[in-house]
């Protein structure tokens, strides 16, 4: 469901903005380009609420005004043959995770499996950007992270959890890799804001008001003090502790094994305070357990077993995780990243401001992809 | 929601006659010990769909028809220093799972991190009973396993999916240790028998019929080739596609990671064939990351701050994962392991059968727990 007008621009253009735009933050340009990588991924692949929409709102606000560091001083605290505990050095949350995930993946070449948390970070973008990096080392890479509280816990009223995402990525043969990346709770707060903007109802099972009492409105959400997001699986009927479960399993993950903050000590990243944001990262060495090609034509049988079976009457296809997102992909980087309009207003008057000009010009096709 | 007269045993009589039973159909007494621990282990926790109701349905009459072997004689196939691939040997499921997360404990003592894949296996009862293997040894517990088909995947009308159970363990220090135990399908069959049972219709989002419509009928699950049960989740506007996603990550982690059979190829427990379910552990081992006290003083405090969270009106408590099963086992220890009326008389049926007679005497409190 898009409400928006899309532009598209380049991709490399996108890049070399969005890394002028953070040098000139004083964001090191190493740093800056491993940042516009994973926000234009974001773009690429459809998932538009983790792209260029972030940059001022998550990244520049918070770097302008000191809640980050622009140096992002990470560091290895301690670690073993297969494990690492890494300090985030409270700056960007793309720069030590893509360092982190590298680590493990480079670790799990000699022991098979190998674990980095992530404490003192920050938001870091789309979860599956970093299980993803295992990808091309016919690695199996798995990526949490824990994020500011929007989720109530099964017959609470208070939002306690984030949407804690999970993200695991398994490599396949001649099909799209399988790429899971979802929130635990049932559903964004992005979807909501569309709802919002078409004055829509919400479907029943998405969210509670503050009482904890079934809401369709989605004014329900908007005071951080009010209603709550629910997990996945919604109420308790229909399973929502489960939901509330894994999220609380992600935080653990991220947080408790790395000593970070918990639940509502996580910071919101657009507000005026240190987040500290933390993360899970994980990779394990197929070749292990069974030759790499044995499990990448299992993988295909079995994605291709799910695709061919029988469909609900009207619906063309049954995918798999990560094939919408792939097939964007290929869409948008054949006829250019989409970016919403508004976002484009929004570059344009941060760059005037801030004497990084944003003046790309559209793409000529202004076809858009429906997501 | 309890349908059904409860009367309770003695743990240890119960485990007598389990023993007694199995060492009847020529499975040897070791292995008969550690199917009987975790068949009782399940009716000490409230989780009676996976305790004794299952002795001869799923492994005595597959024993006694060969589709198991009687001996269990599983084998590592292979292994490096923080995995293993181990073949089931189409046995118990209990019995080679029991010593593959025993041996994954030993190696994360040494590689903090270790993962097992058995393939070659069958139903292995509750998942959580190895995850939580992990605890004494202050480490956190992972355990997964496919098995018969019962859910569809999004957009699908076909049970595609088994019930794929993911269950992580993770001590805490003077709470309960948080123990996730989770079928990734929106209810499970056992549940519906239950609203069958008492003439109840089914609420909306848990079954879908043959074509993928709605359904609030058990009936619609009663064959095979019919209905299914909704992923986690539940339809696509509510994330289905997330529970099916969980599904189908546990079916590779389990099936594809150790070679073994996937989504439909995986045998019915109650069917006249081998099954070839398979199995994912991995123990992770937490003073790699942090002191334990640390670890567990976080996780005391983690639970106590979603406990005390504010309330839904009418919900006196908000729980954390595993409370209630470790509350259930608290009181059945003490009062008698629960066995519904009807189990007993099948028990005592088939115990006169295979002359083997359950000639137990209940306890006499027979006080029962609403679970």
């Amino acid at each position: 469901m898009q409400v928006d007008k899309i532009l598209r621009f380049k991709k490399e253009d996108l890049k070399e903005f969005v890394v002028k735009y953070f040098e000139k933050l004083d964001v090191p340009v190493k740093h800056a380009g491993i940042l516009a990588d994973v926000l234009i991924e974001a773009d690429i692949r459809g998932v538009a609420s983790h792209g260029l929409i972030r940059i001022k709102q998550y990244y520049g606000n918070r770097l302008e005004k000191g809640y980050m560091d622009k140096t992002t001083p990470y560091k290895v605290i301690s670690e073993t043959d297969t494990t690492y505990l890494i300090d985030g050095g409270n700056g960007l949350g793309h720069v030590v995770s893509y360092f982190a995930m590298n680590k493990v993946i480079e670790k799990a070449k000699k022991s098979n499996v190998a674990i980095a948390v992530v404490k003192r970070s920050d938001h870091y973008g789309i979860a599956g950007y970093y299980s993803m990096m295992a990808l091309p080392h016919d690695m199996i890479g798995i990526s949490l992270t824990n994020a500011q509280s929007l989720i109530a816990p099964t017959y609470g009223t208070a939002a306690m959890l984030g949407s804690n995402p999970i993200s695991v990525a398994c490599p396949s043969y001649k099909e799209y890799p399988f790429v899971l990346d979802m929130a635990t709770c049932v559903v964004s707060s992005g979807k909501i804001k569309v709802y919002d903007k078409l004055g829509l109802k919400l479907p029943h099972g998405w969210i509670i008001d503050k009482d904890g009492n079934d809401s369709e409105d989605p004014n329900d959400l908007k005071d951080r003090v009010a209603g709550s997001i629910l997990p996945l699986g919604g109420h308790d009927i229909t399973s929502g502790y489960k939901g509330y479960g894994l999220a609380a399993l992600v935080d653990i993950f991220c947080a408790i094994l790395s000593g970070a903050s918990v639940l509502t000590e996580v910071g919101y990243p657009d507000e005026d305070k240190v987040c500290d944001v933390s993360h899970f990262f994980m990779a394990i060495n197929i070749e292990a357990f069974r030759p790499v090609i044995d499990f990448k034509k299992q993988m295909d049988h079995f994605i291709q077993s799910l695709r061919n079976s029988p469909k609900i009457k009207g619906k063309e296809r049954i995918y798999v995780a990560g094939e919408k997102e792939f097939e964007n992909a290929e869409y948008n980087n054949k006829y250019g990243v989409p970016v919403i309009e508004r976002v484009v207003e929004d570059l344009k008057a941060d760059g005037k401001r801030t004497g990084v000009p944003f003046n790309l010009k559209p793409l000529k096709n202004i076809k858009t992809l429906n997501y």
